[in-house]
């Protein structure tokens, strides 16, 4: 790609699934302009270049918008191959990684989200299967440094971007991580000792203001 | 590859999940052993090759799974690919395409489902929403002859497995697909045109027989 492309990433700070996206970019180098949505008055470009889904992250790269996080990290891949691949080369190895980061985005989201807007026996069912989704995470982990290996890349993004709303979820849903899944956090550490991490994920006690924040409007503290 | 490649496919032989796997198969002229699973009572072999969701489709390949029905069509694209290329060639137009077929899996099972299984009110809203996805799907076919442009491909694929359902859902549902989605037929009529799909797709009237039989047994009839 050109040094003069234009990419633009259309966002909201603390969003698991535009982290994602921030981070393939800067594990790739890529210059970009980020715009923060406000999420209750979304922008007219938002709408525009995600009539579909009306959500944040869209990567508008050349004005061509990409929505989607896992589908904009793995463009982003293939625009930008030259440099810190994210998927593996081995046809199957890929279909194990998109297995594993589309099993990230279809079970982990939904109930860590429970756990800090609910309360009593639903916020407890909600602990319950997060438990059971991250002891199957912790599984597939096993000892290895990263998810695909030896290499940090897709599943590594689909998943880390998490993280830092893990301090959120210890305080609502009253658990340790580091307790409960000490391989998880141990890969957690290991990913924030990257720069294209560490200096992507906002702080966690900011996370849980936000949070605190929704539920103080859910009416639930 | 090689051809005395093993290739074994776990299905369910009414599954839209499972057809988009039998279609992408025989555009690659691939030989393969078919497996047909009893869903209420799975094989050890499904349970033991995705033990994560044990659900079908479930590809096979020289004793390795791949599980996830567009996933698995995209590792068999990529896999097989000195030929019927399912997949775009151009980065942005293969993210594109992964959107729409992501749209499709995450939109059109759920409501299409309700139909068939739901009356009354439920079942009316499931038609509601049925119409406005059909709508949006609609409109990005426009005038091209296929989802991609002039070939048929991964897009195609995810959407046309539904077909065999259309005339279950237009009898539960009491409307005509051709009168309010014509141009979803016209395209319909011509994927059928492939022997991949037309020698794939099983009789929608073994379909119906299927749904009312599962309609039966959820005492609604």
């Amino acid at each position: 790609m050109a040094d003069d492309d234009q990419v633009i990433l259309l966002d909201f700070w603390a969003s698991m699934f535009g982290l994602r996206v921030r981070i393939a970019l800067a594990e790739k180098e890529i210059k970009y302009e980020y715009r923060n949505e406000d999420l209750k008055n979304k922008s007219d470009l938002l709408l525009k270049m995600n009539p579909v889904h009306k959500k944040i992250p869209v990567l508008i790269h050349n004005g061509k918008p990409v929505c989607e996080s896992l589908i904009i990290v793995q463009y982003i891949d293939e625009v930008w191959k030259d440099r810190s691949p994210l998927m593996p080369f081995d046809p199957y190895e890929r279909a194990q990684a998109r297995f594993w980061a589309d099993f990230i985005d279809k079970k982990v989201y939904m109930p860590t989200r429970r756990i800090r807007t609910t309360k009593g026996e639903e916020q407890e069912a909600a602990k319950k299967e997060v438990f059971e989704i991250f002891e199957i995470l912790e599984g597939e982990l096993g000892d290895k440094p990263y998810f695909q290996g030896e290499a940090f890349g897709f599943v590594d993004i689909s998943l880390i971007t998490f993280s830092c709303w893990f301090h959120t979820l210890e305080t609502f849903g009253n658990f340790s991580m580091e307790v409960e899944f000490p391989k998880i956090i141990a890969w957690t550490k290991r990913c924030m000792q990257r720069e294209s991490v560490a200096k992507s994920l906002p702080d966690p006690k900011k996370i849980l203001e936000l949070a605190m924040e929704r539920r103080k409007e859910l009416g639930l503290d």
